[in-house]
């Protein structure tokens, strides 16, 4: 009853919405630089009220990197991942993580500037390298399946794969132009159909 | 001569030594993070050493961004980015561009690292971007004359194809198995000619 009486009459945080407020911060003001004592301002909390949730603000980070780790993780496990063609799994990988990405920006935005300072983010590392691993090895299928050009290293392709699709981070804003699904139909053009119209469709686009 | 004489014994820098050892500090430990001081260290010299060839750590930078901008403008220079068609010179362009990277890798890393905090980094990120709307303008040139697929935004098109070459950066090492001439060619098939083998080909793939 201690944590309800310090929240009265404040927005009423539960763990996910704590996280979430926690992990704008530390992509505004970088994870050192952000304090328990900082998150309780943003929150309108006290710190007890936040170690009510959180043992730790390593936890705090923890939890945030499993969030992104985990959906990114879940995709592979999806039906689509596993059925059809290995080109097609590809496909709907690709178009998967552009959906986690969109979906989860602050969540991956962190991951992603996650350098393996701490035992928690070479945990998270090690995680997503074993994902990098899992597409790695579905690139190589799809090219001894023949419907992938095999004269790219698979190791070579996922990396060239996962920057353009990591990069969207950079730039995308929700409630933008692009939706996800248009994003990745964007991605999937560009990497796996290629930008560049063959020379023998060209007149009739010219003529179109 | 008191330059000469602080520096007798030393590595003799000139003022493209004194560079490459600032980058190499400033990528490693953060532009802020490295003093006058913590330079003069790692170059063996005085810190009025270093002042005779820069007036001050905003000038080392200065010269780095300037080194990393000007090699990918003089790309945008070459005759082969203004001859033939557009698609041509885009590839000419996202070739290049992928040399700069590697050729230049430490100053085009620092360079991707900037995020506006001073009036020197502000004017590096309009030269930045000044040079994405040329190559913007290059991808819609493309795609207005029918060699560059139509469905995809040209801003969109820019920032994924500079996304995925961007991204080299975080894992490129120099004497790799990759060169960069291998390096350009990868980037150009997964960009304009596309990952995925047409269907109608993949009877010879699989029969090769």
């Amino acid at each position: 009853m201690t944590e309800n009486g310090a929240r009265r009459g404040r927005p009423g945080y539960d763990q996910q919405g704590i996280l979430e407020v926690a992990v704008a911060a530390f992509n505004e003001y970088g994870y050192d630089a952000t304090s328990m004592g900082v998150l309780a301002d943003r929150l309108g909390l006290s710190k007890s009220a936040i170690y009510h949730h959180f043992a730790s603000k390593d936890e705090i980070l923890e939890r945030a990197l499993d969030q992104a780790l985990g959906s990114l993780e879940g995709v592979l496990d999806e039906p689509g991942a596993s059925e059809g063609s290995a080109a097609d799994r590809l496909d709907h990988v690709l178009r998967g993580a552009v959906h986690v990405l969109v979906d989860q920006l602050p969540y991956v935005t962190l991951l992603l500037r996650v350098r393996g300072n701490t035992e928690i983010e070479r945990t998270a590392l090690a995680r997503r390298r074993a994902f990098d691993r899992r597409v790695m090895a579905l690139v190589e299928t799809a090219q001894a399946e023949g419907t992938l050009r095999t004269d790219i290293d698979g190791r070579i392709v996922e990396r060239l794969l996962f920057g353009m699709i990591n990069s969207i981070v950079e730039w995308y804003r929700p409630g933008g132009r692009e939706d996800a699904a248009r994003l990745a139909d964007d991605v999937i053009a560009v990497a796996l159909d290629g930008l560049r119209v063959p020379a023998a469709e060209r007149g009739a686009v010219l003529g179109g």
